[in-house]
């Protein structure tokens, strides 16, 4: 079946940790929106919390979704100074973090 | 911080047993795409496998996107005989799957 090329989303599930304040979770949720600004191969930022109805998330409590045009946008994403100042900022306050890229494909039934 | 409401993205992160077959995988795939042609409150699908570069994906091999216009419409698609249907073909390939739901929201910098 074929898959997708191109445009990826690179998706971060994580879990805050107890004593993080909803205000750091803001200004966290903010700095990393901004990288948008900062880093040319990241197209678009959108977050959330975890709303899901089933108890299989397995504690995550926000998602944040980045998308890139290629898995060559996201390398240089990774490896720029301001995603790795940020991830300093960032993973302290995690108790827990899943991420994952894919491509989106539709499929022809 | 405003978040948004109506437009719901359930993911589900999956992986795959070892004795799964890419034949079982697809035809799998394209059971799952089916139920937007079942189940009224599901607008869309995709997919896609993890290509993550970081090793953050604890074992994730797939991804699974769908697209409701609320919470009530996730709702409806649990409880929906054809998704309850599907799950118990689902579930047996499964050995790991997390499930998590968020209104996807820009941020105003």
């Amino acid at each position: 079946m074929e898959e997708g090329k191109g445009e990826v989303k690179h998706m971060l599930l994580a879990k805050f940790k107890e004593e993080v304040s909803e205000q750091q979770i803001e200004d966290c949720i903010k700095q990393y929106a901004n990288l948008v600004n900062l880093i040319p191969s990241m197209k678009s930022f959108r977050w959330g919390r975890d709303v899901s109805q089933e108890n299989l998330h397995q504690g995550i409590t926000h998602v944040f979704e980045s998308t890139f045009e290629s898995t060559q946008g996201v390398a240089e994403y990774l490896s720029h100074p301001d995603h790795e100042a940020y991830g300093n900022i960032l993973r302290p306050l995690l108790e827990k973090a899943i991420t994952v890229d894919y491509h989106p494909t539709p499929v022809q039934l």
